[in-house]
């Protein structure tokens, strides 16, 4: 089996099978899969290989492999890792094992590493639905910026997937919130097509929050929050308020997204940054998916 | 109509209609009622006399009066500031004018200036349901303290009033949060009564952030907090940790009450006065209702 660098960057508006536009930002990350021995490395530290070795499985891949990661973002902050790592190792594995698949089939693979790694395989703008996503819109459908706040440099409290099973099975607000996910699935969608971004921003922070409130509600809570989270919120408001359009957004962690228009997007970073606790402001813009390297 | 200075105590357990024990601290508020000319000042400063008009007229009180009211705590801060001016000022108003009402009627009085104040009358650990609110336990039932950190110094962006009818007319969550107080108030009156901190102080907790959370989701989103409140939180999460039983509950504001025994106080106030963003920690414990100063 062949050496298969992979680079990927994250799909742009993850719906977390939930219908929930966050993770509004580009990621990179690289995957070597060599089948040597058995072995995972996630920038070199060794790491858990169950979750991969289930993925390999998955793809038909029965030998054992060496699977090298990079990545270029924090680890299990809160900023996607695991999508752009899993979706990356998708794409890598099944070129490493000489399998041709369609890109449905990566991103169904992808999805049996971490969820939201289901929508980080198409690019651009994508839907993820049931067992894999798709891509509803190019990456140059919309030129907007994200301007990503870092609110926390080490790993988060509780994880994605313990914190998603707490709010499902202790939020009394869990039903309502799926619910209204539902609802602002196809509002999003318009949104997008029609490229209306004081819509798209208020829809995404309200689905944040409502995300977020869920969370809240569960036993026991789940502060996912940082005092530079509220900070960021209280900014975003502020700036909306001069007239300066730019709408936040929060992944399952502290760091705040805001959207906005490329003009836009110096003075939204440097308000973000002039915040205590804001480790670091990222931009980002809409990107492809996950590809293989040359 | 003679003059009637007032002192009131306001409720430690502040369910707000709503079955939820919070503004569990007590506040200080005078009151005095005289009618030379139609007349409403907060701390000297001239106020929209029409609430403060309302209770009169409900109270048969037909003649113009000349109100003075003085409060210890920030007004209008999310500190229960008009719970305990509106509880003082139905007390006063009704011994100015010469009525004789029961404690029941003075309390469904308050609520006419402030839903909130009909708990602040009875003093204790209060109940409130529909008309009015009931003493369920005395103040001397149980020794307990009230950390209050005050989190923000300046009004807050959105009243009492008008945050509470954003959740209930746009939150999605709003029925489930009502839903779950009817749940909360027995089994919080049942710990109440076993003097049970963990847990009461736990039940305080979820309520408190489910009520936050409710409000979250409204449209547009309503963020009581400010950086402080999450990193008081965050302290009190690690103080428990720690072995340290002290748990937060938080008032439509942006300020964390921290409950705790009266041994724990020192600690708890210290750790919570540390925090960026706290300009002050009152502690208080429990205390009797509105009454008239000799």
């Amino acid at each position: 089996m062949k050496l298969s660098p992979q680079e990927c960057e994250a799909a742009l508006v993850d719906l977390d099978g939930l219908g929930r536009p966050t993770g509004l930002f580009k990621a990179q990350h690289q995957t070597a899969v060599q089948c040597l021995r058995q072995r995972f490395t996630l920038d070199s530290r060794a790491e858990d290989p169950s979750r991969a070795r289930a993925l390999l499985d998955a793809a038909g891949i029965r030998q054992r492999a060496r699977i090298e990661s990079r990545n270029e973002f924090p680890t299990a902050a809160g900023l996607a890792s695991s999508a752009s790592g899993f979706a990356a190792l998708a794409v890598a594995a099944a070129a490493a094992a000489g399998l041709r698949k369609t890109p449905e089939e990566l991103s169904a693979l992808a999805r049996l590493g971490s969820g939201s790694a289901a929508r980080s395989v198409p690019g651009g703008w994508a839907v993820w639905e049931n067992e894999s996503a798709r891509q509803v819109f190019s990456p140059t459908h919309w030129d907007l910026r994200f301007c990503v706040a870092v609110c926390a440099s080490g790993p988060k409290q509780v994880g994605s997937r313990d914190g998603m099973r707490l709010s499902r099975e202790t939020s009394p607000y869990h039903a309502a919130f799926i619910e209204q996910c539902r609802r602002d699935l196809p509002a999003a969608l318009h949104l997008l097509s029609a490229r209306d971004l004081p819509g798209l921003g208020a829809l995404a922070e309200r689905n944040a929050l409502r995300m977020h409130a869920d969370a809240l509600a569960a036993d026991p809570p789940l502060v996912y929050w940082e005092p530079a989270t509220v900070a960021c919120l209280h900014a975003l408001h502020e700036l909306r308020s001069s007239g300066v359009a730019a709408w936040p957004t929060i992944d399952a962690g502290p760091h705040v997204v805001a959207l906005c228009a490329p003009e836009q997007a110096q003075i939204v970073s440097d308000r973000l940054r002039s915040i205590a606790g804001v480790a670091d402001v990222l931009v980002c813009a809409p990107a492809g998916g996950a590809h293989l390297l040359p």
